[in-house]
């Protein structure tokens, strides 16, 4: 189980290797959250900043609880509480986080690359928790972890995404994932949201989502941002809705056992039925509990995954 | 000391005996709060997700502190730094937090209801931590508690509340809690803030607050919101401090050993003088002392008290 | 090692002997920040609020840090989430929140003298994190750790603080401090920001920075407040930096090992070049970090250090 990352940036740098000792170590995460006593010492006296530019509720408080979970010390910032407002640059305010003896700084910031750019002159660990439309990479590894629960594999699968392909983080850092453990990836949306290169990395492009949706295993509806509408790159939600919302009807062209994924937060009835969001098929509650694993993982996998063992 | 619920909703689905087990455990509690080490880890391990809709200093860091004196993570959620700015339902938004495996959540929400809604659904304890202008329940029991260590008992004491009744979740909590416990309560105020009917929920309804006083053991101020003034709820601040604000010669018509509460914050000179406000009489930060215990013994009573002994 | 104070108000109150105990006590400090598990068990159960009216990056996160490390339990308040914004008044805030049986209140507060204020009626430990233009006493203790540490000693060293010395907290509390342990003190600003008043406490006052700088061991830069500007204190942001700004060429009259400083967040090419600011003379990082070894030293001496030894 050797894992030889200071950072997590992206998917983009991650071996199909790293990313089953992630999944495996995940595992092992999942019962700690199961206990009486859901806490173990393994990151005691670890220094953890959780600090996001745009704001979450899922994400940031999985990676909080799974920092708590493994004992670590974690402080939050946001925007609106931190000198951020008095004009500081990035590189200032994480090199002065950092010069308080941090081991980890989890980011989310609306500029691409941005966590990259830390890392260059960071001594801490750097994660990447979304950095504008580029990367979503804990996102991608716990619908990974989901998808693996579900079907005991991820190679050979299909799995068709639909959505605002374009500026999805989390359909970018998905792609990457399932691309590099076999999956066969199918992407869906309108046009002006999905540009036909995306076939140059691994995708199949589709216009047509019933067509795309014939013999899934594996469904993940992406959110639309409403207010993406007025700048023109669909029409309206009603015909956004005819043509890419996720409802009983089409989803019987996938397969009979196909579940149905969504990074959240969900727009009930805009790309996803309520009834469908609601039932057995969707899987939607276990991504944001296997998010807590996979964020355990990976802050014991940096921080102290190699001298330490998980405690009984 | 049986105690056999999940959540805590209202004071109106607990016994008479319930209470009296909260109010008993919370002595043990404010004991732990005076030592020098004030810390047992009674709840180690535990999730508690504190969720406020609505401003607050007093509630949520009595609930902050409480769940840390037993060793609990406790993670804040606000309004501004979550993704209900993004436009997800409640539902959808306490579904997930209880996704990442939390074992209580604590609620104040602006809508009368909320919490009962949430525990439809949800796995975890909910607590009410103030449900609009419905119920506010460990505001009463810390009041119940406070009345108890000064008169040693609740029964058949007169105890006055005084101010906006009608929109006031902490006078209807205290109302269903000084009913069960066999006070006489008599509720004070002008006449568009406290309808008549009130009389049918065990309550003596008085529009002359000199006439209420006699006799009291127990004068319970309430805030008035003075934003409600606008909507023509009361003429004027002046004729309302003339006839409801509580003074040392009001005050004197109360029993000599009558105290005063107001569950704070205060508004000087406005429903109460600071003379009173300061004085010896005042337990006004006695009940925000006892809050404190009062949460931590419900922590305890909800999440583990059953299997675990409060340690020395 | 005696330190026999309640509070930490402003460094006008301390002996030259305390402050060498603050600084001596930051030393072992400063260790337990470099330990692979970074935290030790000194004020366990110890409740302390971070309160900060002034939005802060760097001494609201530094006193976290300082707290966790030494495993107190710190509660953060910030003006946009508290009751503050129902018009409670200070001293009633600060009441309700030292009634919960906390151990130390931090406070940053835009009005000067408001932790003095506090510290008549409070029976916690109050630490000033910074009030108005008055005195912000960690930081001057955390600039003369690290002007011990690069220099062995302050007695008799050359210091010069230059910017906008009439509004700052920071200027005022160096300028205190290093009297008392026999440094030399230069101030050097426009005018309008450095009225002569300041040659009575102890300071030699220049209106040519060049002839300020001429034999620094060390200079310590303010931040400029841009917004000042606007109310004519100085007449435009090109004339101050060219007067007031450190550059390379302005810096090499003073000592060849002079040091620099700067409270942060630093204004790049504005008070000081970006060249200077990442040069190897720079200790404004070393600074922070030693902010945290300085809190820790102050939270133990105020909370718990008569009792308690520090841990191997």
């Amino acid at each position: 189980m050797a894992f030889n990352h200071k950072h997590l940036l992206g998917i983009e740098s991650l071996s199909a290797s790293d990313i089953l000792t992630i999944l495996d170590t995940a595992e092992s995460m999942a019962e700690i959250s199961t206990r009486e006593v859901k806490k173990v010492p393994i990151l005691r006296g670890k220094t953890i900043i959780n600090l996001f530019y745009e704001a979450s509720t899922r994400t940031r408080s999985s990676f909080e609880l799974a920092a708590k979970r493994l004992s670590a010390d974690i402080s939050n910032f946001s925007k609106s509480t931190s000198s951020v407002v008095k004009g500081e640059t990035l590189k200032d305010t994480i090199q002065n986080l950092e010069a308080m003896n941090t081991d980890a700084i989890i980011i989310r910031h609306a500029s691409s690359g941005s966590p990259h750019f830390i890392s260059s002159f960071c001594s801490s660990s750097v994660i990447n928790a979304g950095d504008g439309t580029h990367e979503h990479p804990t996102q991608a590894l716990l619908d990974a972890f989901t998808i693996r629960q579900h079907k005991k594999r991820i190679e050979g699968l299909k799995v068709v995404i639909v959505g605002d392909i374009l500026h999805s983080r989390v359909a970018r850092s998905n792609l990457l994932l399932l691309n590099k453990l076999g999956a066969r990836v199918v992407l869906a949306g309108p046009p002006p949201l999905l540009p036909p290169e995306f076939q140059h990395y691994g995708a199949e492009v589709m216009y047509d989502m019933d067509r795309a949706l014939e013999g899934a295993d594996v469904v993940m509806m992406l959110r639309i941002q409403l207010e993406r509408q007025k700048r023109i790159f669909f029409p309206s939600i009603r015909e956004y809705r005819s043509l890419f919302s996720l409802n009983p009807e089409r989803f019987r062209r996938a397969k009979r056992d196909a579940i149905i994924m969504h990074p959240g937060p969900i727009n009930r009835d805009v790309e996803i039925s309520t009834e469908l969001a609601d039932s057995a098929k969707s899987v939607i509650l276990e991504q944001v509990e296997n998010g807590v694993s996979v964020r355990m993982a990976v802050l014991y996998l940096l921080l102290g995954g190699k001298e330490r063992e998980i405690p009984d």
